[in-house]
């Protein structure tokens, strides 16, 4: 990995309330603060574009209700080159969490969403749009 | 309007990338796009800490819609103090799209969308969520 | 205006924390409660798949800043026939906050969103997603 | 689980594009339609007014880079009562892809999110917010 090094100017009040808010949120430099406001535009514009990403489909669901178990697993075999790993947390009697890794472009993933949401007996669904890092420094 | 430079070391993958975008989104400098993604930063947090912020209510309502001219009135004059200017367009011979330039904290300004969107007539009610630029250069 | 009736099931707690819901909001009636997200769902609907929509761009400046006013102005006339009008408040001697009431395609506010963030000056632009309601009764 | 049936009335138009959501959505019916809408609007209830909720974190990051691997490992020992879970997935060489499943409050959740974010390495986090589903049939 090889650094770059620039220089930015900007007004001393903004600098002063920026480098408080590095504190606050126990941020070790000035330099991982920026990286990390660009990282996420452009993770931003990973999901605009269309280009591929990665994150997590979070089902949250009643195991009793109908197929659903079933129905959920043919989705998950229909989605195959999406869909990494499935992790399973039984959150009480009922209550089941699901959490699925997926890799794809945006669209492919808010098709499995989709088709995730119209299964009956799904209480609510979620996605953590993250990045598959490869562009990412 | 006093200035403080300083500098930043990044992958240099990440400042090609972050470069790229730039051009593509026609800023006209690196000190502008960082100062841009600081900024949105803190206008964030002034939303999540609810100092006084400022923006605009979006309502699209039928006029002919029973007594929603009037209960709009009332409630616009009830939180005067948030409430700066208004500003009324004819969007069809049914529609209005009326824009509320409100500055307040955002607990009151989010009590103020609840009520006007429970006005029955009402068919949708969105929010800008700005800043009164104050602490902010 | 003519109204369709139809009835719906749903488990008796969803329905009572619905209720709890609705009155808390201070929302006349559940027809107006489902109404409401349906309407809220097709808006967002609206939005991804680009049909005209309307809504408001809000701009936060410093009125001395460099040609900040000219480029503004130039800018909105470069997109005359998304733009119908302008409200602009005068936060403090500095900072303008200035409303643009805009109608088009959501890839047309996008782009004329990105151009005036691009302006040197501009503090913060914020953009509050509506609709015409046409097609929205 | 008991059934609630109820009637609402809605203009004709809004229900017939009502419908067609529906069906371009793969929805098996207005009742399940209608259920959803309602389920994300209190999940979303739940985040705002600091109810328990459950959901996943995702992080990137280069499992290369410095002792990241320790820190987070670390933090997540700290945070013991909010993790439930961790599923790790190699991205590629060099490219981690980690998902947490949390339950807990939106404010510790938070918390947690702004010390991973702080940690040197980490690329992106993102966050699913799910509901426990007890309150949510």
């Amino acid at each position: 990995m090889s650094l770059t090094r620039f220089s930015i100017s900007l007004d001393a009040d903004l600098v002063r309330r920026f480098d408080a808010k590095i504190s606050a949120d126990q941020c070790p430099s000035r330099s991982k603060a920026v990286g990390d406001l660009i990282r996420a535009s452009l993770v931003e514009q990973e999901w605009q574009t269309d280009d591929e990403v990665a994150g997590a489909l979070v089902l949250v669901y009643d195991h009793h209700k109908s197929d659903v178990l079933q129905r959920l697993t043919q989705l998950q075999h229909d989605h195959g080159s999406t869909i990494i790993s499935t992790q399973h947390i039984h959150l009480d009697h009922d209550n089941c969490l699901e959490i699925i890794a997926v890799r794809g472009h945006p669209r492919q993933l808010s098709q499995l969403l989709m088709r995730m949401k119209a299964v009956k007996g799904i209480k609510h669904v979620s996605l953590a749009a993250g990045t598959t890092g490869q562009r990412l420094r």
